[in-house]
């Protein structure tokens, strides 16, 4: 990537569309419409580009068990744009507006994904995402108060990370429980990513153990902080959340600057668009002198990092 | 590492004690006494283990320029403990308090390390670190308000990242500018460290772009909290502060518990002990789950980690 100087600012206007709850009976055409008017808000605000949830169509269905079956009917698309997303797609188009969007894949061959993409200016898509990081477990758990099945209905993502070139700027994304995970926006920021979009759906309880249930904001936000700041980049987070049907998800949907600081943050557990003239030039503040990774880095010791999935004994 | 019951909980008296300034007049003997100060109270408060700062001897010479042989004479220690540092180790091994110290080592055949050792509670050392993320530069600024030199200095660590068992706890350390680094936790985490202790020196001013001073502070803060939560383990973060000889540094010394708050943290610029009963087992709570790195991580996704020392482009 080639080195800009620091002092010419670059902007973006770049938007996070936070959700409020989308509960089972609402129809995709009516979710589509809330995407579109929080499209039109955000690009009346000079937004350039717009940052929707994770599985932003449909209530996050890993909480309920069924078949596979029945949820890939229910819940999955089978394309994208498909009939219910074309509006959103015309919109932006129209507006010249480019946006990151989470939804349920389902591939020709009948694969289940936890899938996001990035969509330029023009309509088309840039890049795509399929989730690593799946968090839950794929039995049934009758005794817990909601299930997490993303280990049940999703395969772990083939793509990786990768960092796309879209409307003059460096984008990388992830899915939610990415989000926790350093490795995520590290193998972004090594392809030259500046900005890493993201949407979440998380649960207020931790169905595992008796977590204090202000530690899930406080862990979520110190993670999209600090990521930010190690890597140089920009990061846009949106929540879907509130009560969907009695299950209740955290919001704090945040732009967060490569200084590590929130500089735009949802007051609300509803839909809400926040928006900031991002400087781009920012970041390289970070990646030319503290972060400068070619200088800095070294990873000859980094090795464990990929040779062992699980902790292990100390090095000899 | 065996999987120890997350509800039995496992206590460790862990200690900071955070260090006002070093003068350039300072004698070693007197510095040596502040720590044994600082040992005593920590101990009466309960401390089983005393982190002191990187460097802790002396003033932070790298922002000096002078030849390597004479930064060796006035600065290095030629062994460890020597004899002005003996004293330290007789008064931990008398109170039964282990302590982790950082100072510049200088080896029988020349070669210079920022460096660290973990002291057990019977007076051995139990493990020896030299820094490996090296901030600063090797050559002469001399437009700059001080320098920063370690580059100059010191040569790039040799030990890498280790845990080490020390006193029935699982350890891990590092110095100063590694604390900004994930993949520093992270390789100590896949060897099961439980607690990462470390020492710093960080200058008020960047002499390399125009940083708001307090981003310093926040920066700090943000990357042990969020290394702490990733990794599930408890951080002790101690600070060289203050003044010296009108080079100011941050302080803000912390320990950051496995949820990534902070339980301790300093608020003077001074010599000052913070002190907490921290329960190892909290840990576990996140290492079992939201991250269980033996079911969740996807090394197979991280290998430009290791593949790519700088920034490139993205992958095809």
């Amino acid at each position: 990537m080639t080195s800009r100087p620091a002092t010419s600012p670059r902007f973006l206007g770049l938007a996070v569309a936070q959700m409020g709850p989308v509960h089972l009976s609402d129809s995709r055409e009516s979710v589509v419409a809330r995407l579109v008017d929080m499209l039109r808000q955000a690009h009346s605000r000079g937004a350039e580009f717009v940052t929707f949830p994770e599985l932003a169509l449909t209530t996050f269905f890993p909480r309920y068990w069924m078949s596979e079956e029945e949820a890939h009917e229910r819940f999955f698309e089978r394309s994208m744009p498909g009939p219910a997303t074309q509006p959103l797609f015309d919109e932006a188009r129209r507006l010249g507006v480019g946006f990151y969007l989470g939804y349920a894949e389902l591939t020709e061959d009948g694969r289940g994904f936890n899938s996001a993409v990035i969509v330029g200016r023009d309509g088309s898509i840039a890049g795509r995402y399929r989730k690593i990081h799946l968090p839950g477990h794929s039995e049934h758990k009758p005794e817990a108060p909601f299930q997490h099945l993303e280990k049940k209905f999703f395969e772990v993502g083939d793509l990786g990370f990768r960092a796309f070139d879209t409307d003059g700027v460096r984008m990388g994304m992830c899915l939610c429980n990415d989000r926790r995970w350093p490795e995520t926006y590290r193998v972004m920021a090594l392809q030259g990513a500046e900005v890493v979009v993201l949407g979440y759906n998380t649960p207020s309880l931790n169905i595992h153990w008796n977590e204090p249930v202000h530690l899930r904001t406080t862990t979520h936000l110190i993670s999209l902080q600090a990521n930010a700041y190690q890597n140089g980049i920009w990061v846009a987070a949106a929540a879907k959340c509130g009560s969907e049907d009695g299950h209740h998800m955290i919001g704090s949907s945040v732009i967060v600057a490569p200084s590590g600081e929130i500089v735009a943050r949802t007051v609300s557990e509803e839909d809400e668009v926040i928006c900031v003239r991002a400087d781009l030039a920012l970041g390289a503040h970070f990646r030319e002198h503290v972060f400068n990774f070619a200088k800095h880095r070294r990873p000859e010791h980094y090795r464990l990092i990929v040779e062992r999935t699980g902790a292990g004994d100390p090095l000899p």
